[in-house]
């Protein structure tokens, strides 16, 4: 169906790769359909070779497991068809959502190979659920990511997301706007995104305000008269220096000032923004207006903002656009959605494990829990184990990280915290999971970066932050390599 | 509001930049209300330096244009910001569309610098529409282009678009797939999309499918025993050679074959595809299956599929996801919304100029045409000129052709036909465009791009496509700038 009973809004429940169906059928027809199973989402490196993540879109995900429902016309469509039972197109005209869902919380730094998504149910319905859940977290995961990179090198600075226009649509540019906040910006100028996630908005001209009246100076001393208060000239439309600067100042001297406002900023779209922005600054500061902000736009993003920002530029305040809602230096978040096992009916979980033919793409089987250490002197993140779900940790005795892959790496830990990172966000398809409010997991997120350590956080050639397995899982991983390798 | 009236659907009448509003709000204080303005769509790249872009996204726009209203909620936002006058505020609620918007139809090739999209209206209203026209342009010209990249390198052999999980949100996945099949591909996996557009669905199994059988061969069998007549095997869970394509061989032998119907495809999606897929074919055709077709998937994009079939690649079909959906090489298509006129009342049109600090930032002034010269001969397409809304191009007499750049570089054309290329979609906010389908505009883009000579269509290094102004237009534009630089 396409609206969405509550609010209205697009349904996405058809959304989903066409196989999710066809297996979904298959399963259906061979009696598989209440066979329980688990899947992990988990990706596999960071974009931009980060040494981190961010994890974001579980609020969506939310809404859109709690609408998942088919109608006629879904049904209609499907029996065209020709490929679906009876008995399964019944079964999804009256689908109820039954699964567990658990997942890493939203804000939270993350990192490849991890679960930040387990499901557990009927493995009908824990495949039909796999490409709204890649979709959703991958694109937030994504943008929060991205905007964290780009806050960070604007040192303090606020940046604001302007990206809309070149979004990927208008999820895009909404989910994207929201995602960017909890990374780090400050603003969005995304208008939509504002009245519906409360992120202040921001926004002032386009040069076609500017190209509207006679003169530059006509257009600004109209805007000053407007919005005295809260006025960014864009003066880029002709010529920053010669132009541009002098008439914001005129507008600053003759309507701003005189009625007892203080400019709030200007803003430059083009050019060499090192160098006008210290131009810029020095007229303004002559001026009388050491406080008007200088803002700058202009298909920006982290390397861009730290190399003007070494070069000594006069910034105040970004806005970033399309590098940053696109992520363009790499806007794919892989993440993935692999079987992990199955349960045989007397409560034991059957670990499964894909090998195919790529190494980098092996799974790692069972039911599992991700623990965050953290130094309880420190309060720094040390290290992320991936356990099974059986398994406790015990934080009183020392606890000893191995390298999965080069097992001669080791460390021996003690006086940590270990955190569980997977929360139950669904107990048997209802919620149990209260979301948060978006301040809320912005603030969290900030926190939970600087519980990082320097290395992590570099732009280039990170550290690599530990992502370990137990000792009791990586057992099970690799004697169930072995198995499978002498089947073959 | 966030429910369409019409059909339940998201409404994204509130998806502009805030500084659409503050403009329009500025527009209508001062007066400026009524002031009829020109606007130009247009963008001044081709992505990954290609020779053409692919129109897509209009029925997209008209959508968005015909439900553009706002609701009490909506109001109640705008009048929280404490910006906009009481005035502007019943403005926006009583909103009726009223500009003429012209645009260039889907499918067609386009090139950098000419309008694709043009609008003539009252300032205010042709402000708030900037935001919504460039993100859907945009968006869908990204993927079409991209896709139609893809589908040249793959020869023929037929491209289904795989992408829904990595794109960027719910649209990006639907709108993605509309523009992949207006650019040429042949199906998608994208269940929505498929009921929504009437694009063929396609899709077999995943991993998760194999693993939950005890044996591959079982997963195989029993997929087969579902989907006799339907069958693709994914053959790389655990080992293509050594056990994939045999097991799937076995099905075929044991199920598909003794029901009378021949197997319909393997998919290898990791590993050495060139290596694997001549491995594959000799199996497959020693086992008495030469029909049955090899599809090849795993982070495939252009450049890939033309390096595998380089190398002698057995390969008949190509699935395309991440890569395709998100356009990884170029994630951004930077069209751009000016103002090019104001028309002052006695229906004359004040042409307009961008300067900016970056000489490639200029824009064309003018209420403008654009004509695309096809030769009679060849029926190929010569080149774009862009001419004043005014001129008549008279096919009847040769016509010089001139680089607006290097201007001594000239070319005599005859045995022409100048067709104009923007069509009239609005005319006093009344639609008055018939909106193709799908399949012919996937039609025409294929006919359109078959018309550019073969220099244009190279993936790197194209001949660039001449974009000409006509001799008035160019006399214009170069009196304006230099009027601008004696001003300053």
């Amino acid at each position: 169906m396409t609206r969405n009973e509550k609010d209205g809004s697009l349904n996405l429940s058809m959304l989903m790769d066409f196989y999710e169906f066809t297996m979904a059928n298959g399963y259906f027809s061979k009696g598989y359909k209440e066979r329980v199973a688990y899947f992990d989402m988990f990706f596999r490196r960071v974009p931009d070779n980060g040494g981190y993540a961010i994890m974001a879109g579980v609020e969506q995900l939310v809404e859109y497991l709690e609408g998942l429902a088919f109608d006629e016309s879904d049904l209609e469509y499907l029996r065209g068809a020709g490929l679906f039972c009876g008995g399964f197109l019944d079964y999804i005209r009256n689908f109820k959502f039954e699964c567990d869902v658990w997942a890493i919380p939203e804000g939270t730094p993350i990192f490849p190979n991890e679960p930040v998504v387990k499901v557990r149910g009927p493995i009908i319905q824990a495949q039909l659920i796999e490409t709204m859940i890649l979709l959703t977290i991958n694109h937030q995961s994504l943008i929060a990511t991205k905007a964290n990179r780009i806050c960070r090198a604007a040192a303090g600075r606020p940046v604001s997301e302007f990206g809309s226009r070149r979004a990927h649509g208008g999820h895009a540019a909404l989910m994207g706007a929201r995602a960017a906040y909890i990374g780090g910006c400050s603003s969005t100028a995304c208008t939509m995104a504002s009245r519906d996630y409360g992120i202040p908005a921001a926004g002032t001209m386009a040069h076609s305000w500017v190209q509207m009246f006679d003169t530059e100076l006509e257009a600004f001393m109209a805007y000053a008269d407007i919005y005295p208060e809260n006025c960014t000239f864009l003066v880029d439309t002709y010529n920053v220096v010669k132009s541009g600067v002098p008439n914001a100042i005129k507008a600053m001297n003759e309507v701003i000032a005189p009625r007892g406002f203080r400019p709030k900023a200007i803003r430059i779209d083009s050019g060499d923004i090192t160098y006008l922005s210290k131009v810029a600054r020095r007229m303004l500061d002559e001026a009388g207006y050491p406080d008007c902000k200088i803002l700058a736009s202009n298909s920006l993003d982290e390397y861009i903002i730290r190399d003007i920002l070494t070069q000594g530029a006069r910034l105040d305040a970004f806005g970033v656009g399309e590098k940053l809602i696109t992520s363009k230096s790499e806007p794919i978040f892989g993440g993935v959605y692999k079987l992990s096992g199955i349960e045989d009916g007397r409560g034991n979980v059957i670990p499964k494990l894909k090998i195919s033919e790529n190494v980098e793409k092996l799974t790692i089987p069972g039911n599992k829990q991700v623990y965050r250490f953290y130094s309880n002197k420190s309060g720094k993140a040390i290290a992320d184990v991936i356990a099974l779900n059986s398994e406790t940790i015990d934080e009183g005795a020392p606890y000893t990280l191995f390298d999965p892959e080069h097992t001669w790496k080791r460390k021996r830990v003690a006086d940590f915290s270990a955190k569980p990172l997977l929360v139950p966000i669904f107990k048997k398809g209802k919620r149990v999971f209260e979301l948060p409010s978006l301040d809320s997991i912005r603030g969290f997120c900030a926190l939970q970066v600087d519980a990082l350590w320097e290395e992590t956080l570099r732009f280039e050639n990170p550290q690599k932050y530990y992502v370990d397995l137990s000792q009791e899982l990586w057992d099970l991983k690799y004697n169930l390599l072995r198995e499978i390798a002498e089947r073959q």
